[in-house]
């Protein structure tokens, strides 16, 4: 009998309960999910940041501490967790994930908000916008996230630029990497789109250096984390139109304060951090993998590399 | 030396003269382009249907009339059009016609509309929407541009049920066609797009009976014809809430004059017949080949037939 304590907010449990036990189940994995069991019992952790367990040095029996969050950097630094930590990565997240890039590229793209703003009986003629083949869209963190959204846009015909820290690989996709290529990757983009963890490196990653070198009028897409974005340098963007919109699901401070200019800007659209999440049915799945690995003594998938902070 | 009359506005001879012009010199056709030929000398006609040619009986020489546009339906009933008439099918079109299907589609899938619209400082929690691929898509008409438009949104996931008037067969859709399979098309569907041609058969297709068949609160999308909607089916579908919202290209009056419904409809987009249209670089090729099969005695590629209307 496995001993998993479930740490989180008792509305992740009302919803992961009945899918983690029928996982369980249908492995066959003899385990005892509580939200209440002696630390020095515990096999596995399944963990939110924002649950209650924030010591982990009493659990030393416990063989990892799987997130249920992709994001892990409010508990990467976290002196007392000397356990393995797992970051989530979920096939609903990512499914999720690109459904929401690929409809906001998609509206952007196609100046959409200019109708759906604007039904005031006026027929307007138009000129056509550029089909996506002419619209080049870089995306910062290609990861199991970006990597996916890069491949749906790549098959709607938008040329895609990928960044990451470390090289990488990504079929369709024109990988750069390292410092010394964010200009590269940056330079022209007319649509740029954050799916970078949150670690000091990666920090207003998007500045007024940066932002500078897009193509003029480009649209900034951001459903990675807040403290990718320099905020004032991002609303300088958008006053000289260098940036002529931006979509943004994650903030410094969230929820984004009601004061915060970002509300009020005509171009820009706040969504309150819905763009993606961990769904219980298909992390469950994952949750159960994770332990049938380490039980057999395979190395757990996607480990958390504390140097790299993600 | 061919005559080849181009029969349309004088804007569209600005937009198409340069590149039919390229298009010649590239094939080496030796081409005399004009908007005045004397007819008895013409071989083809580049034909738009608000241009200056209603009476075909004096081109008694041309070997085909060359429709610009994808719809033919008001040229295809002229009793003095005797000669071939082909259809566009550009790849120009089709493309831009695919963006604006996946845009809209996901605009209504992931209710993108909530939150353009409501920026008001209030960070709302939100009920994840479903998966694409549980949102049945129904698709009226999977000639070269409904078929590019489901294989795209099947490549997002979405179950693509597509429906025509003779038995077709599309990768990754499951096609349905004829009278009587036409409710199966539309029965639970979540999201409905019209991209038929618009003939005596298909006029009001999406009728009070055929949208009461829909799954509740569903999304009609259509870039298609006007006449493809009885618009007081639509209107009291939409007030029921069958119907959760429209989003409109083509009329039965274009212009849509701006007192009608439509326009102020909270529930209703109006787009002024934008989705996609023919792309001269692209058509130009097309209108190239067709002379070339001519001249080399193959059939023509899309050519009208006078029955169906299309």
């Amino acid at each position: 009998m496995l001993n998993i304590l479930f740490s989180a907010k008792p509305t992740a449990w009302e919803e992961y309960r009945d899918h983690l036990t029928g996982a369980f189940e249908a492995a066959s994995l003899n385990a005892n999910l509580s939200r209440d069991h002696d630390p020095a019992t515990v096999d596995y952790i399944i963990f939110v940041p924002n649950g209650p367990v924030t010591d982990f040095a009493p659990y030393t029996k416990t063989k990892a501490v799987m997130s249920l969050w992709a994001g892990v950097e409010t508990v990467v630094s976290n002196q007392t967790l000397t356990q393995p930590l797992l970051r989530m990565v979920d096939p609903g997240l990512t499914n999720g994930m690109v459904e929401w890039v690929v409809g906001h590229t998609m509206r952007h793209h196609l100046g959409m908000d200019d109708h759906i703003h604007c039904q005031d009986g006026v027929w307007r003629d138009t000129v056509y916008p550029p089909f996506a083949a002419q619209r080049p869209v870089t995306i910062l963190g290609i990861g199991a996230l970006g990597a996916a959204c890069g491949q749906a846009l790549v098959q709607l015909g938008f040329p895609v630029t990928g960044w990451s820290r470390s090289p990488k690989t990504v079929e369709g996709i024109t990988c750069l990497s390292g410092k010394d290529e964010l200009k590269e990757a940056l330079t022209d983009a007319s649509m740029v789109i954050l799916l970078l963890p949150n670690t000091p490196q990666t920090r207003n990653i998007l500045n007024a250096e940066t932002l500078d070198l897009l193509a003029d009028g480009a649209f900034v897409i951001n459903p990675g984390r807040g403290p990718l974005i320099n905020d004032d340098a991002l609303l300088s963007a958008l006053a000289s139109g260098k940036v002529r919109h931006a979509t943004l699901d994650v903030f410094h401070v969230e929820p984004l304060p009601a004061e915060h200019p970002y509300w009020a800007h005509p171009n820009v659209t706040v969504t309150p951090h819905i763009a993606s999440t961990t769904r219980p049915d298909s992390a469950a799945k994952v949750i159960v993998q994770q332990i049938l690995r380490g039980e057999a003594g395979e190395p757990f998938l996607h480990a958390v590399d504390r140097q790299a902070g993600y």
